[in-house]
């Protein structure tokens, strides 16, 4: 995969995705904080939250995402997740497949935020954060919406 | 169902959806607004957008709550959601299931403001809104967060 | 809600799911088992599998209803759903929304099967299975599939 | 992309999807067929349906795998799906994010028949079908199903 180095604009992005997985952290409820870009400079944050049912949970992207579009924007050009433990380890979460096709949606270039390491698991990951393009995340993406595209 | 009264702070939830619907709405892709109350007397809003692949389409209320969420809130009170159509025809609209489940997950005596009117695609229905609880729209909900309940 | 008394065929439908959770039971993988009859009388069974990323778990009557669909068959009539715990306890599960949303699009009048108590988590609540419209468990249903509907 | 020439019994999953696809066809309701094959050699087939609340609608993928764990096999091979048009048109679909996520949760060296085409839309894409695994359609996986991985 192709990963780019991350700018001083992009780490501000990490930096608002960390700020709220902390700020609004509840141990298996709320964990994975995720924060966004917009081509025009705004920076819009969520949070995940879990459902009762698991298919309704909510993750931070998706939270993310919601805010930026509720703000009148539609502009998606760098994305960031991150979870957050009580033991205070970060993980730098790669996009599901579900948030992969809405990240795409909005924008087939759009930038994810990732760890060099493959393994994000692995305890100091989340300090090499580097960016791929969401069409490499998810190659042959089968439908897009009008106007958008491949 | 048991149906009670607005009260005027309902009617201004209704109101908050009423105005996202129309500002923030481009036809087959941002059509339902969503807006509710906290019990602490927050109103948060939200607007649905569709994804290519509908199943990760975003409901007006999932917006809604992304919203409230990413703002530290959790006290879900009373939530409405607004079709807008190009016409200028306004409807009420239920729910959907997976709306229904998310609500209880918060509250499992939230209000849920409906039209008088079973068939919200009466033309004039949206004139007479009502509210409902949330747990007569969802009976025998299955699963619940810890903490939360029946 | 009304609720009414099981037939003998009922009776075999729920058999069926309790037959297949018991068979192909794998703890925290598949314990939801799903059986359902169709109005011209096949019935079909399945189970639920979970998923890493929870949105993408399939409940049991979700399996169930993808095996009709297979089968060339449309015409569901009544449906049950049973976890399965190791320890051999049974519970009648209540569909989730996004089911009830599933089960209303093939048929409105659709029957599903419940425990007579409220609290299905009971643990005899099981041995009194009776039977609800799906529209008793999923009133006010917005969007109706061309052709069927309320 | 690393694509590599279909086997004879990789064909013979495609067939099982075209056939299903062509069966059981219902326009705008039922339109992609999907069948795989278990590593024991067992081919199973499913057909996607549509949900009047976009969010439940159903892929043939999982239908397919909904199927194949209701006949007792967890061993997904390979996996293939089929948009079948009333024109008689035929194109081969790549799963969405969600199927990834479950293709991938099953097995993730899974194979997935797609056309070499970039294009699937392409008039005759769907006569020069090439294979990819799972994981090169899903990098980075964030979750995975204890027991199976990366």
């Amino acid at each position: 995969m192709n990963l780019s180095t991350c700018t001083p604009a992009d780490l501000e992005v990490l930096e608002a995705a960390k700020a709220i997985a902390r700020r609004l952290h509840i141990d298996n409820l709320q964990e994975v904080g995720a924060a966004l870009r917009t081509a025009s400079g705004e920076i819009f944050s969520g949070i995940h939250f879990e459902s009762a049912t698991g298919f309704a949970t909510i993750c931070g992207e998706v939270a993310a995402m919601s805010v930026m579009v509720a703000a009148g924007h539609r502009d998606l050009d760098t994305i960031a997740a991150v979870v957050y433990r009580e033991t205070g380890d970060l993980h730098l979460l790669p996009p599901c497949g579900r948030c992969r096709e809405m990240i795409a949606d909005f924008n087939p270039r759009a930038w994810v935020i990732l760890s060099a390491a493959e393994n994000h698991w692995q305890l100091d990951a989340w300090q090499s954060p580097v960016k791929a393009r969401i069409s490499d995340l998810l190659p042959r993406k089968s439908h897009w919406l009008p106007g958008v595209g491949s």
